[in-house]
């Protein structure tokens, strides 16, 4: 049993997870988004206190970090920068192994080893919600890169000269894809959110067990209007669904050059945005045969994201469970 | 000592490799450009025939092929389609290993084992020539992906909406920078080679062991009219340097997605247009910096690649000289 640990700017999540990867006893707390660091810790441990009977400790949390030493600096945590987390960890549970990783890795690692990944050594495995992220695989194993970055594939470059990125350049897939933006380029063409939809934000994250939503996994990830702009496409809305094809089609050239590079057997595609099934994923699926061609570039499939709201805890605790397969430090 | 093979369109050579890198007794013979198979496969006969004292064999061919059993279709020798070129070795020297990849596999195989990725785990090694390949290096072992073809950095697409490419796709990597799209784009601007430089297209490659030529590695592999405009723009000439400014544009935004994916340490650059020195790396180091802005990507050196003519046979070597490290079929 190992003791799985979430954590995100809205909230913290932890269970215990079997070798099988059942997730038990999942409890979440609210991130004190404005707290300083030793507040912030004491929120975790507050959270993680009634746990006991575990091996090891996998950790899921926001980049960017240190890799493999844990030490975390969240963008949307600002109370932590270079928190040295993996440490804490470690000295609050002595003797037990402790493996801290990206929160974006730590899904693709779960679904590589228990959804639509599973059996295909080779695979991105992606979210799209407020950020766009991912995890590498290949080989049957998770590529770390050089400083345990790699995977970031919101930052290939999808339209050269286009909009500025967070990360500090610009036409990055993250630029043109992410919730926020799509929201930004609909509202450009004169989009508003229908009332109706709006009033799904109503429901907010707190401090206890949760439902699995009826919009599915991922939902605390999305940014308010941009569940709003994919249900405002699902109901018909022509500049809903323009932002959903342009997102599809920066997804599809993004998914086109990492198959060329990797030779990938799968790509899978979680977050908010992968709900909107074949709003997104036609033109997505468009734009990548127009520009995958070799035979070995067509044998892809892309598809969405089979694990839902607890992937992230099932990722982190892979990192322990999947032997040295998610874990090569 | 392994028997080193390397098959490309223009010539075929072959030498002895020993273990610590060292080439030895290199022969070549043109490629009988409009022959049959066996009349292919005789000339190859015919170019290792002399050779005897090597435990195993390792081959470097033009693509694509199918990976690992060596079975072959290179683009520019018409006369092998699906061409056993892996299983007639093996049958030829009976019990010795017979291990065959894509040339420029073996090109960034070799950088990575003896040029400037020696040490680095993670790396893409690049050739820049008629066409733009690559081989990847990730975690200090070759990356192959599902059917051998990682490292395709020339089908990263730097230019969507871009021109058309051999792939079958449009905006590649390849289509924009390699050679001859580099002079059809400045003829169009207006470009005409200067005599004085075209004159150095009089030297042939012939059936015979060449001396290593002024203008550098992999001279072989250049198109002639790609030489000369390399050399008008060592002389000034300022059409020819912006269609290398071009290129160099091209190459940092697919080194940059390809940084954020892998996380890479480091990228070498061979092939003729690697000759042209600030001219292509300037801008290229420029577009690179504008877009590689987080710091696992600001950590990235892009050089050109150390070995010169003989790489391809020092990566066929490799393929069995470098442990499992650079098979793993």
């Amino acid at each position: 049993m190992i003791l799985a640990i979430d954590v995100g700017g809205t909230k913290m999540a932890a269970a215990l997870v079997a070798p099988d990867g059942a997730v038990r006893r999942t409890r979440r707390l609210a991130t004190p988004q404005e707290a300083d660091a030793e507040t912030l810790w004491k929120t975790l441990l507050t959270l993680i206190e009634p746990y006991d009977g575990f091996s090891g400790v996998g950790v899921g949390c926001g980049g960017p970090m240190d890799w493999p030493s844990g030490e975390v600096s969240p963008l949307n945590i600002p109370g932590w920068r270079a928190f040295p987390l993996g440490e804490r960890l470690a000295a609050r549970f002595p003797g037990k192994p402790v493996r801290v990783h990206n929160d974006a890795i730590c899904l693709a690692v779960a679904e590589h080893w228990k959804g639509h990944g599973r059996g295909r050594a080779n695979m991105l495995g992606m979210v799209v919600s407020t950020g766009v992220g991912g995890g590498l695989i290949l080989g049957d194993r998770l590529v770390n890169g050089g400083t345990g970055n790699a995977g970031h594939i919101g930052h290939v470059i999808v339209e050269p000269g286009g909009p500025p990125c967070g990360c500090g350049g610009h036409g990055c897939l993250e630029a043109v894809a992410r919730g926020p933006a799509l929201v930004a380029w609909a509202q450009g063409q004169g989009w508003t959110p229908s009332r109706v939809e709006g009033a799904e934000q109503a429901e907010g994250v707190e401090g206890a067990e949760r439902a699995e939503g009826a919009a599915g996994p991922y939902r605390e990830d999305r940014e308010a209007t941009g569940q709003m702009l994919a249900a405002d496409a699902r109901h018909g809305d022509p500049i809903a669904r323009a932002a959903l094809a342009r997102a599809g089609q920066a997804l599809g050239l993004a998914i086109a050059s990492a198959t060329h590079l990797c030779d990938l057997d799968v790509v899978t595609i979680g977050g908010g945005l992968a709900q909107s099934g074949a709003l997104l994923f036609e033109p997505l699926e468009r734009t990548l045969r127009e520009h995958a061609r070799m035979d070995f570039a067509r044998r892809l499939s892309v598809v969405p994201a089979l694990l839902g709201q607890e992937a992230g805890l099932v990722g982190a605790a892979a990192l322990l469970l999947g032997g040295d397969r998610y874990w090569a430090a």
